[in-house]
C-alpha cells in the first residue's frame, strides 16, 4: 500500500452491503487509501439525523479488498461520519465520498437525503466532501456509466480542493452515457398525494409514504433536473449554513426591529 | 370556536407529551384554531428525516383543551408535518409552529434539529413556519419567559406573512427575561470529542454521542450565539434550498467546465 496516497473516507445511506457503495470502492480504489464506515442497514431518508438516545456499535464486515477495512456502524450516515472521524483520531481524510446512492438526490430531495447528510457532515468537519447518486432506485441498477463522472470529479477535487463550507451533490442520469457534466442549482419541486392509507389484518389504519415528485420549474436551464432530463450529470454546490442572508432586512421589517 | 380564526399547525420533536409543546399551546391558543400533530416519542436530532420503510399510525391523545385535538404520529417531526397536512386535506394552515424545544437550536445545530426539520417542511409546503427553542435541556425547564417573544413573533407573522422559501429559527435564552429580539445569522461552530466509549456488561465496546460545542467566532456580533450570550432572543431566517449560488463559478473552474 502506498502510504503517500490520500486517505479517502467512504460512506453511504443504503448500507454497507449496497452495490452502489461497492461500485464506488471499485471506481476510486487506485486513487487513495480507502476507509469505509457505512450503516449496517439502509438509512434512506435519514437526512442529517444523529443517534442521541442509543449507543453506537462498530461491526467489522468481511472485505474482499486486501487493504480496505469495511466498518459497519449501527446508526445513521451522519453517525458513520462522526464516529468514523473520532476513531481515525489524528489522521484526517483528504476527501469524503458518499454513495453511489440508489436513487436521485436532485432538487429539494437532498434535504431528506442520508447520502447528503453524510456529505454535509464531512464538509462541516472541514473535509472536501462529495455525494454521488444514480437516478435509479433498484438494488440491481447498472452503475457502469457512473465511473467516468466520479473519477473526473474526484481527481479534480483531490488536485484543486473545494472552497470552505461548500460540498458537492452529484447526480448521474440512468440508462445512458452522460453527455457531460453541468454545475447548476437545485430545482424547485414538491410532492403530491404523499400517503397511501391502508388497513392492516387487525383492522387498524396506517399510512405509507408514497406520492409523486413534481418539478415546479421544468424548463429552467439553471437547474439540476433540467440537465438530468437532457442526460447530463449535474453538480450542485451545497452549503451547510442555511441562513438566508438576503432576507435578514425583510424579517427585521416584519418584526419592526 | 371562532371559525374565522387562522388555523395554526403545531408540532415539535420532543414528543406530544413534552412540557415545551404544552407551553406553546397555552401561549398561542387564543390566536387561532390549533391542530397538533406531534411525535409519540422523542425525536431529538432527527433533522429532516422521513420514514420510508415503515407505515405511520396516528394515535388520539387525551386533550385538556376542548377544541384542540392532540394527534400523536409514530414517526419523525417531518412525518408529522407531511401526514398532518395530508390528513387536513384542502384546509391549509395559516401558520406552522414547532417547539418549544427543550434545548438550543442555534448555530450549526439547526442542521440536526427535528424541531427545525418540521419548520423547513412547513416552509417547503408554502406555509409560514417558525421554530422556537429554549436554551435549556431539562424536561422541567422554565418556559415562562418565552411567552412574550412567541406572541410578538406569531402576531407579526400572522399579520404580515413571511417571504416565500424562508422560515424562522427562534432561540430564547434561559433563566432570564430576554432583553430584546435580534434578527441575525447562524454562528459557526463545531463539536469536540464527540464520543464516550464504554464497555457493556457483556464486554462489548459501544460509543455514546457526547462532546462539547465550540463557537468558532464568539465575538461576531452578526451571529445568534453572540446575542444569546447577551440574553437576547434571536431570529435566524432559514431557507430550505441549500444551493451555494455564490460558489457555482468556483466549482465550474475547479472542474474546468
Amino acid at each position: 500500500m502506498n502510504e503517500n496516497k490520500p486517505l479517502i473516507f467512504l460512506t453511504n445511506d443504503d448500507g454497507i452491503e449496497a452495490p452502489g457503495l461497492n461500485y464506488l470502492i471499485e471506481t476510486v480504489k487506485d486513487m487513495g487509501r480507502l476507509v469505509v464506515f457505512a450503516p449496517c442497514v439502509s438509512q434512506s431518508g435519514k437526512s442529517s439525523a444523529i443517534t442521541v438516545d442509543q449507543p453506537l456499535r462498530v461491526i467489522n464486515y468481511p472485505s474482499k479488498y486486501e487493504n480496505i477495512e469495511m466498518k459497519g456502524v449501527t446508526g445513521t450516515p451522519v453517525d458513520c461520519v462522526k464516529l468514523g472521524l473520532y476513531l481515525l483520531g489524528q489522521e484526517r481524510p483528504a476527501l469524503l465520498l458518499s454513495g453511489v446512492n440508489h436513487g436521485s438526490n436532485s432538487s429539494f430531495n437532498l434535504i431528506y437525503s442520508g447520502t447528503m447528510g453524510a456529505v454535509l457532515e464531512g464538509c462541516m468537519a472541514g473535509i472536501p466532501s462529495i455525494g454521488f447518486s444514480l437516478l435509479h432506485h433498484s438494488w440491481k441498477a447498472d452503475f457502469s456509466e457512473c465511473g467516468a463522472v466520479i473519477r473526473k470529479i474526484v481527481g479534480d477535487v483531490l488536485k484543486k480542493d473545494l472552497p470552505n463550507d461548500v460540498c458537492l451533490n452529484v447526480n448521474i442520469p440512468a440508462r445512458c452515457t452522460p453527455k457531460g457534466i453541468k454545475v447548476t442549482e437545485a430545482s424547485y419541486g414538491h410532492w403530491t398525494e404523499e400517503y397511501t392509507p391502508m388497513v392492516d389484518p387487525h383492522g387498524r389504519t396506517h399510512y405509507w409514504l408514497s406520492g409523486q415528485f413534481i418539478d415546479d420549474d421544468p424548463d429552467n436551464i439553471n437547474t439540476d433536473n433540467y440537465w438530468l432530463n437532457q442526460q447530463f450529470a449535474t453538480v450542485v454546490p451545497v452549503r451547510p449554513d442555511q441562513t438566508s442572508q438576503a432576507s435578514i432586512p425583510v424579517i427585521k421589517e416584519i418584526l419592526g426591529l
